[in-house]
């Protein structure tokens, strides 16, 4: 297996005050042609950790890939640190470099200039590349067997000069790759229901939950991964995205466009992100017409007519409110389906009966209508989250027409 | 400055699965403290690298901090790692065991005991440390001068073992720090506005840019902080959040509490994130009523009764259609103040007059309404993304009874 390390620079990675993106964006390309990522290292803006990172990995691996530090002020210390390493002297490519300064407009013309002196630098006998993005070059070279590639940490400028330069040299190792993406399992549940699968040792199987939808990926010899696929789906008839949808909006705009349905949505205690979950879809707006988001419980008797008498009989937590929630929304948008939340998101407006983390779900179409309930644990963010992953799996399952077990009905 | 050497152990970040939480959350907490971390390492699920590295920073820094690697299955190998690398045995904890044995309900017990062997296994001669939220116990040990400390990958037991064991022991070396998060300025622009405070050279500032707001941290002697603060209260009078809020929707939830005024939306290419962002804080129904998401056409007339000509004659985007859909939450919701959006977020739906990135925004109260236009780059997670935060600041500032440049109304 071919072998890549990859180091980022930057003061702001080691005080916490950023988080990483292109380190692990790139790993899983390099994954995803079955390279193996031997390390990450995240280094401080220091000319010595550098140098030091760069003669240790030297010869020791195929592919360097660095991020960051190649900015124009005094805290960038990776173009000299490059130079220092092969002990060569810095040199300005002016003709890498006007191809950088010709994208910018007059008015800017005086500012690139400023920056040619750094941003224009790169060690003498190492290859310019190209940024299409940014007014910083990147730096590439051969050293001690391996390749190195030095990019701005700006994650637009470093995923587009590594999708141009890196990506492309990467020969595929594996035969063959397939993801499943399940929901509505827990992954110890799921480990043990697959037990068959995990327990395998001619193909690799990762395992990334998120939340309510576990991605299982399978890697290896094309006829294994195809048996172990159909080996999955028979285990989990009812749970699998279908293939080609990474989550939950994905299969939802998938089925509600085959089976040519719409949708709508009520909220309370999920304030809107079922609706920004959908609505980060491109075109999702043929199924998907909108959702009624009542956080007070004015906004639910002004914007979706719930009764007075449902809220101060029930609560506004509760099957009953649910449930006229899901059929109002649902008459209102006039959609096929709507689905509806409402529950204790927390800290505050716990009780006894209705704890944190107590979320009523309702469905309605216009033919029957049904409410589901659930307790989550976890803070707020984390109930809000799992609540809105489990209204989006309600609506998908909804869609093919599954018959959703309904406790609380 | 004391210093510091984290350490994530896991295939699924070195395959880019997974994206590094503990780390970069711990760094936040060591600068906070005034530590410097002097490197953080992604290490593979393997022996030799994580010995390599213990072997390397024993000695080298005050405190190293692992993460990961101590669960039950074949694939973590921390423990283990722990073990050779102070050459002693691996012997189970009973007594630190038990004390997790027993949160466990008698359901739960098989499992746990079953675990024992090897979540209960620390080495010989380290310090359990107790794991109040999971069923892996922590290490503890000094050796060579430098305190390790071994915490199960998990977020929520990380940082809660990191909060109870590391945090304490670190001594805070800065005399003074101070925040402030500024809104509405390019990050680039902001830095030109405040030279005089950047040229200092007696304190430390970090910018930490997310998306419409600029953290600008300072750190250094009490006396020197306080100055330069009133240096960029005076040179921001109107940009700085109120103290104590780090994000527009804490700020527009203190402003609206302090003024007793409601606030309501109108959501269209943005779907529900107004929303969203708006209940991330518990206890906001009291000033935020909820938000009608219309992200199809006709979505817009039937919940907001948006009049068909508007949408036929000037389009769903357009000044015409954010000035109906704020006036109707307005009414509708019965808030002192309702925010509409409606844009083209892309990639499809734009024409010539209209290109991706263009946002129209509403603001209504009863007494005036008035509309705004802005153009974002970027893809469509980014358009709503900024589009949600300019609404947020828009809404801040008409609380504050700011005037707004309306160039469009």
């Amino acid at each position: 297996m071919k072998r890549a390390v990859l180091l980022a620079i930057g003061d702001e990675l080691l005080s916490g005050s950023r988080r990483d993106i292109n380190c692990s964006w790139l790993a899983s390309k390099f994954a995803d042609a079955g390279w193996e990522v031997r390390k990450i290292e995240f280094l401080p803006d220091e000319n010595a950790p550098i140098v030091q990172a760069l003669d240790h990995w030297a010869g020791q691996t195929e592919i360097v890939v660095l991020s960051g530090g190649l900015g124009p002020t005094h805290d960038d210390k990776t173009r000299q640190a490059l130079a220092d390493f092969l002990s060569v002297p810095l040199i300005i490519d002016h003709k890498a470099y006007n191809k950088i300064a010709e994208r910018y407009n007059p008015a800017e013309q005086e500012g690139i200039e400023r920056s040619r002196s750094t941003q224009g630098a790169i060690p003498e006998g190492t290859t310019a590349v190209h940024n299409s993005k940014g007014s910083a070059l990147g730096i590439s070279f051969h050293h001690k067997q391996t390749v190195f590639f030095s990019f701005p940490g700006v994650p637009d400028e470093f995923q587009k000069m590594a999708e141009e330069c890196v990506i492309p040299i990467l020969q595929n190792e594996f035969a063959a790759r397939r993801s499943f993406f399940v929901t509505g399992w827990a992954e110890s549940l799921l480990k043990d229901h697959l037990a068959s699968v995990f327990k395998r040792r001619d193909l690799h199987i990762s395992i990334l939950p998120s939340v309510n939808l576990i991605e299982l990926a399978l890697s290896g010899e094309e006829s294994i991964v195809n048996e172990v696929a159909s080996d999955i789906l028979s285990l989990l008839p009812h749970d699998c995205l279908p293939s080609g949808c990474r989550s939950l909006p994905e299969a939802i705009y998938y089925e509600a466009t085959k089976k040519n349905l719409s949708v709508s949505a009520a909220e309370s205690c999920t304030g809107g992100m079922i609706g920004a979950a959908l609505t980060g879809i491109s075109g999702v707006s043929k199924v998907f017409y909108g959702s009624a988001v009542c956080y007070s419980n004015d906004a639910k008797k002004d914007l979706l007519a719930v009764p007075s008498f449902i809220i101060e009989k029930y609560g506004a937590v509760s099957s009953e409110c649910a449930i006229v929630m899901a059929e109002r929304a649902q008459k209102m948008f006039k959609t096929d389906i709507a689905i509806s939340v409402t529950g204790i998101a927390g800290p505050d407006g716990a009780t006894a009966e209705k704890p944190v983390g107590m979320v009523w779900f309702g469905l309605a179409s216009s033919e029957h209508s049904c409410t589901f309930r659930k307790f989550f644990s976890g803070d707020r963010d984390r109930v809000r989250k799992r609540a809105t992953a489990a209204a989006l799996e309600y609506l998908w399952r909804s869609l093919k027409g599954e018959e959703i077990v309904c406790p609380y009905s």
